[in-house]
């Protein structure tokens, strides 16, 4: 059985577990709570020498890191994965997108207000977080109110996985979701399907 | 035939047209001048709504964004992208890495040295970004050092194009290489491939 070493709430981790539920992967999960720093111990970075989950451990003892590279490892072959070359590409683009335009904003401006002590000490980087993460909420918006159900090809892909992660809690990072109703109006076609589980699951 | 649409300098466009020419695949280059808002016109957005470069425009007049999404296109199927679906993952981990880990500090302190004027308005991000970059360097080091002389799988890989644009010229943002000898191995080993073009080529 593979092994998923996460920490409850993150959205990184979650999607990962997201999809594993919905492909019926078994998998094992360990907690390793960031904040006392276990992702920086000898041993885990034996496991993943950037000091990071999601880690993936494969039953054969390996290892790989990066949330949206493991959504590509265990997605692949399936229907999450587009089969033309493009929107398989298009997919990859949005969860590049994902990782520099959104993840460093919407959920950076989400832990420091939800999980650290004094949020307030944060309070000069917010507004630069909420402006990129604004305009990464607004690049999805137009893709999708452009007529666009899912973002890469006609249905549900790991993109969409990549993306959701943060995007449907970014409201506890102080993003106000109500300006961009097609992202909301996906939010919810994303929870709607079968297997959908919660974050905080 | 293809265009890329690109800013003289960027290692993110640089990698693009780098595995273009060791492919052989012809290609039209297009210079958007980032500093003078080129990627910001109302004409760009509708090539790629988030207003960046690299921008690879196909033959059909589709577009496709995100420097490593593109490699991942212009590679597949050839001898840059790993066979096996492990190695293919771990590929895509280290550009993953690369966007989230390395870009954005070790690029970000080039461009902020090289292309502002006045960098010296920046000198209170530079030992932020420093120490960022010089963590995602020595997760490179330790990679290589343990014996790889690529990143994903036994050959030269798109994740070998993806960390090289950047890696190679971080000296101009103030990092110095010397403290990683595997990296500086693997530049030279990179830079000694057939068809291999410099960054201002």
């Amino acid at each position: 059985m593979m092994t998923v070493y996460d920490f409850t709430g993150s959205g990184n981790g979650y999607k990962v577990c997201l999809l594993m539920m919905q492909l019926g992967l078994p998998f094992k999960r360990v907690e390793c709570d960031i904040l006392k720093g276990e992702t920086r111990t000898p041993e885990f970075l034996k496991k993943n020498p950037n000091g990071r989950i999601p880690t993936l451990e494969l039953e054969d003892g390996t290892f790989l890191c990066e949330s949206d590279a493991i959504l590509w490892y265990l997605a692949r072959g399936t229907r999450f994965v587009p089969d033309d070359a493009y929107d398989q590409a298009r997919a990859l683009q949005w969860m590049f997108f994902e990782q520099y335009d959104h993840e460093p904003n919407i959920a950076v401006a989400r832990f420091l207000l939800e999980y650290m002590p004094n949020p307030e000490r944060y309070a000069d980087r917010m507004p630069g977080l909420h402006e990129r993460g604004h305009e990464a909420l607004a690049v999805m918006e137009t893709h999708l109110a452009g007529g666009c159900d899912y973002f890469a090809g006609s249905r549900l892909s790991i993109a969409d996985f990549a993306l959701y992660g943060y995007t449907h809690v970014a409201g506890e990072g102080g993003f106000d979701l109500d300006r961009y109703p097609a992202v909301q109006a996906w939010i919810a076609r994303v929870a709607s399907e079968p297997g959908h589980i919660l974050i905080t699951a």
